[in-house]
């Protein structure tokens, strides 16, 4: 169900509490592969325990709906306001990020037992609430179910990086890798002539605060590839000594390669002059076919100089996306891997779902933007800098919870996202 | 049980059996009170995980016997020798001790499968070993056993650490501490002369190769405090600027106070001007009359400075210990706190269990010790650097496995150990 | 002498020698309040000492012109080009950047030795170079020049840094500060309407090729700052908790406040409640009226969100250049410290030197740009990540160096550079 | 001169004059090779400058006699008082030492002529002082004169390593180095009986306080190497995979090893297949005669394990030093290098001088030893943790400076020193 298509605030309260259901209940459905030892490990500070993640979706709605709203709420536990704060220093103080690995209680059983106390409240809440305050608060909801879906797709995400740790190698994908036959997909370029483009969610319903307001952007022509880069092609980046030659990188990209002798994304890993890749299946051969993911921003602007093509700017890639519709590869298959381009129309593919996208564009606030006041205002605004915007969801998105304006983010050494990339290049004029 | 005072290797095969089986059921026993999530986390790189505690005890047992002794054993699994390979290079690689909180898998479940994968094999094969594999090995089994014994301690204090980062303050103890009402036991001195001491495990029984060979050292005259230092005691300390003037402590321990902003024993925290401290059953008020413990080297030396006193050294202690029996507080009685001092007649008391005491001894080879050839010759001798020895065992030693000739050794920072101190005294000639 | 108004290649040979010896000249000028122990330090890995610029700087002319283009040149020593490269991976390996400060040898003398031997060598060479030759190299060498320029302003900079760690404050300034009566210089704004604003060099003459291609942006109307914030401000800002509440701040910056205790600019030193600022005269009680500065980009941002305003982008800012022209505060006057606005006229003041201001813009490329052949495109492009771009100059700035498109950068964190801000807002429509 | 011959405290105005005199004149010479450049540098926290140590060895005369006792004494800046005291708590805040190297003021200039100014006072009140005076004093002043030679010992210690990090690679030595032809010197055993020794300083002169009390020890017996270990052997021992079996290292040092990716001693670099030693004459071919030196204690105790040795214990070493002069190899030759044994005879050679002998004693109090009160209490026991002893002095030691009972000590991990090693065995009984 993908609730961002209705206009706020007159959404009804059916379609609410559907969508309040439906978003918490595929949270947990997540969960259904992991062991109780699996929701505890924090493998790095930026990776959270899961059992951390079903507790901060649900301290969100107790925070910012239940406290304030229904005064004779009862939370289970007046510490779990501190240990499943994130960010929000306007609410309190906040238990260290670098240590959510070190707690073990409470207990996965009674990190949902909370879940289930918020959603027994929030859905009477939501059944029972006026229309007054259903317009008031309606975008307040959506955007806690859009959390719940940020954070299911960090779950992800998360739980593979701490698998990665383990040479045992476990396996989180539910599904067997069934993917259609890749047709032909040679890399084909799209053109776009000079405009004025207008950039920013333009619509009535749900976006972040980050994506707008609409403005004009002078976009110069350009043109695009048809799909984003694979591992094949990477591959010849990394045996034409890509991770070797300075002159292609950004100087702190540079330092990353040396600080952490990177020679590969992420996942691969060389078995016996062999490139295999740590997967949500297990260690599993190098398909050269599907795109190429878990890289860093300095990653994917190297290979673009090496390829002789640069990135996108967020403008560009928002602007082509208009030729494309809103289905991909999102989450609700559970294969959580990008599967090959089996699309080799004229055209652009797989703009949407499979891989984010790094852009050139740092993440910065659009013309005219202002946070919002108040804790919710520390959602997006506080992180603009030193931070690059991707765009387009990946197959870890939900996938009713991504926009064409939609604007994520991540500092460029990071990795562990489905992150990827698709090449552009200036048109001659 | 203490098979420690049979003389090796004459050990019968039914006291071999029954000690196995009693110090394996000890270990699953202690975790009794532990939840699934409790197992996985390790809130520093000196503590280890439960579980993994757990995996390498039975490890030690499949690589020293099983392996070597059964040749049709089967491991459940080859990554097992390097996953729980604690530090034996002659062995092959080790996991990161670093990083054993990062691992999930083996789950709980299928740890205490593989322990009891082992026990089984290795009842068999005690129970079947002909006279002279038993002659040859019965010293090797029970090094086995004192190691599942030694962590044994280490999993109460490890899971203690664990607990004390969590703000919900979990509970450890099985036990309510009905500690026996404690008599009027103000600290007296007990003299001895100078005299020409045999230190070292002089017997035929089981004993660490570190506390042999036996030797004789001059030892000059001395006195030593009747009982450890008590929290009251300690308390006068920080009272009087203890943890404020240089003057007092070595200069590497000052350091340590300035970096780590040290302000009293590891585990007291001041809540509301008042000192509570964590214990094993949780958040407790500081009880004045129980011994100091969970402190460093540097604090224990600190203090004796401060006292106008000192150390004892390991052979002053060893020499002392002769007055003693070798009853104490041990970790049968599933309290993991040390108890008051309940004996006020002359003589030294809680010399054995209660806490560990620091002596000012480094830990160094005896005259005349070699290590034994091979893995096991790394248990004790590569250690005998930058550590001090500390003597009597804990109230989380088990009491079948403490001698008056243990030495046990941590570096001088450490404080997560029930180590506390007993001060001595030159005597005027 | 401004060799940048001059159009390239055809620049006179001697304008080109004129322009080379002036500026050679005016580094060794720098160094004359210095002792040889001053010349040797590192205070930070961001410092190079005084002795690595004087020595760099010549490398540059040697390994860009005097080796590719003069056969028989010698260098005194082939461990200078090791020593002395700073980041050019085209060029070969380089001395460590943090072990700057490590290296006693060569001596200062040997170094100023270097110099005078390249500068006989390069004096030789333009005077004697073909037309050809001269219609080739002279962008190269007049980059060269720009590049000792840059290094002139690092060196006061630096050297500055090096002072501040010593409590006998040691003073650097050779003049006295002798600055005109301040008028009244309230705050006004200035407004810009919307418009296509053509930004980037435009001219023939000398620029950094980060400066171009010349492009058109769309800018939204804007009003900006008649002059930067001030110290009293800035103090107003302090003063209300601005070093206190999260809610002004960008997230990393906030991170970097706890992290390293920032509670006002750099060089500022409360002395017995009283606020001092360390400068190039010494100690010295804080001159309200003053241009704030050494503060980072987050200070930066965080003071406007306080007032109320924002940061320009660097679009606004060059079209707002326009109004001014080329005169303010350079280091030719030897201060090297920002004097109060001295002019209470309408319109912008201030624009050009006395502090660098941080702008809104992360430091990108400019649509169409690409980074030249050869180790010379090391020289701006592959900086552009992470770092944000500051415009107009500064009081350590050489007057011939500044241009209204010239970008300068720096990571968000950065302090010890002469930055400061101007205040921007969006104009209601 | 050695002052140490003479009893305290009735030694004479004269000798304590001139020896104050030479000692003071001897620091000033061995900076002769010195330009002011090398005087700054701190290439490591442990490490200071030259400058630093011309300082503090003044502010120690200047601290401890003239400011008590001249009551008229004026100091040229009193900020000196902080920035010299090297770790004394009781006289006072110190500057954090790893920053000793971002100090450029006071300059070399400044710094000698507050040498001369210490010297001025103190020559003046050593020779006016009342005999009472002089007894009070005597003591105190020879401790200080025995500072000043150890900081001579470190003085060369300290820029060979600062000269080190220099690919210029300096000359430090004045002397060209004309050591006698060496004797055939085969390592030779020297055997020792049983027998309760006597350790510690037993006379009246001048020595550390730790050094004593005087007290028995019984002593097995063993015998010990006619000579110190040499490259030769030592390279035998890294050819034999020294360097890459953890089966020869204590733990800790096994983790220094792979940490820091030692191969060799610290000097020591491979060129191009051949083994070449940094040393004060610059960069030289290893001399496979001399003695090893630049060893941490670590290496010395893998090198004696893989020798089927040990190191002796510093009880062993002192009684040993009996049958042996105290002459050898000292600073006083401006070497600074250790040079081969020249004397094959039977017995103990290089004893005294060449290298310090790492023993495998850690740096302990002798029993009944207290600290004196007082500032002059921290010159020694607050380091007694951590360290090691060793013994005998080093080709940077002053002759008139060392003893057979004096104790150096550095932890196991330094190798900036001139320390080497000599090996015992146990004798079989």
């Amino acid at each position: 169900m993908n609730l961002n298509d209705h206009a706020l605030p007159q959404i009804s309260t059916e379609l609410l509490l559907a969508g309040y259901t439906e978003a918490r209940k595929f949270t947990e459905d997540l969960c259904e592969p992991l062991e109780i030892e699996d929701y505890i490990i924090q493998s790095m500070p930026d990776v959270s325990p899961t059992r951390w993640h079903l507790a901060h979706t649900s301290w969100f709605f107790e925070t910012f709906i239940l406290k304030p709203e229904q005064p004779d709420y009862q939370t289970p536990n007046e510490l779990f306001s501190y240990l499943f704060n994130s960010y929000y220093n306007a609410i309190g103080d906040q238990f260290p990020r670098p240590k959510r690995g070190l707690l073990s209680r409470p207990t996965v059983k009674e990190v949902i037992a909370y879940r289930h106390h918020v959603d027994a409240a929030m859905k009477t809440f939501i059944s029972e609430m006026e229309e007054d305050v259903r317009d008031r608060l309606a975008a307040l909801i959506v955007l806690g179910i859009n959390h719940e879906q940020q954070h299911q797709e960090l779950m992800i995400t998360d739980i593979k990086h701490v698998f990665s740790q383990n040479p045992l190698n476990p396996v989180l994908a539910v599904n067997a890798a069934v993917a259609p036959e890749p047709e032909d997909c040679a890399l084909q370029w799209v053109e776009f002539g000079e405009q004025l483009a207008t950039i920013g969610y333009p619509g009535t319903g749900f976006h972040f605060d980050n994506e707008g307001p609409p403005h004009q952007v002078l976009v110069r022509s350009f043109e695009m590839a048809s799909r984003p880069t694979t591992n094949a092609e990477y591959l010849n980046f990394i045996e034409d000594g890509g991770y070797q030659r300075p002159e292609l990188w950004l100087s702190d990209g540079w330092a990353q390669v040396c600080e952490h002798e990177w020679e590969a994304p992420l996942y691969w890993r060389r078995v016996q002059d062999e490139w295999r890749e740590f997967s949500t299946r297990g260690l599993q051969a190098l398909n050269l076919l599907e795109p190429v993911t878990h890289i860093s921003y300095y990653e994917a602007d190297a290979y673009a100089t090496w390829a002789d093509s640069r990135l996108p700017s967020e403008q560009e890639w928002e602007l082509a996306s208009e030729m494309v519709g809103l289905r991909g590869q999102f989450s609700e298959d559970q294969l959580f891997h990008p599967t090959p381009c089996s699309n080799g129309d004229r055209g652009l593919h797989q703009m949407m779902g499979s891989v984010w996208e790094w852009t050139a564009s740092s993440y910065s606030p659009y013309p005219g933007f202002r946070a919002p006041a108040g804790a919710v205002g520390e959602y997006n605004g506080k992180f603009m800098i030193n931070q690059n915007v991707l765009r387009g969801g990946s197959c870890a998105t939900p996938a009713g919870h991504i926009r064409k304006s939609y604007r994520n983010f991540f500092h460029p050494h990071c990795r562990w996202q489905f992150s990827g990339l698709r090449l552009a290049r200036d048109l001659e004029e």
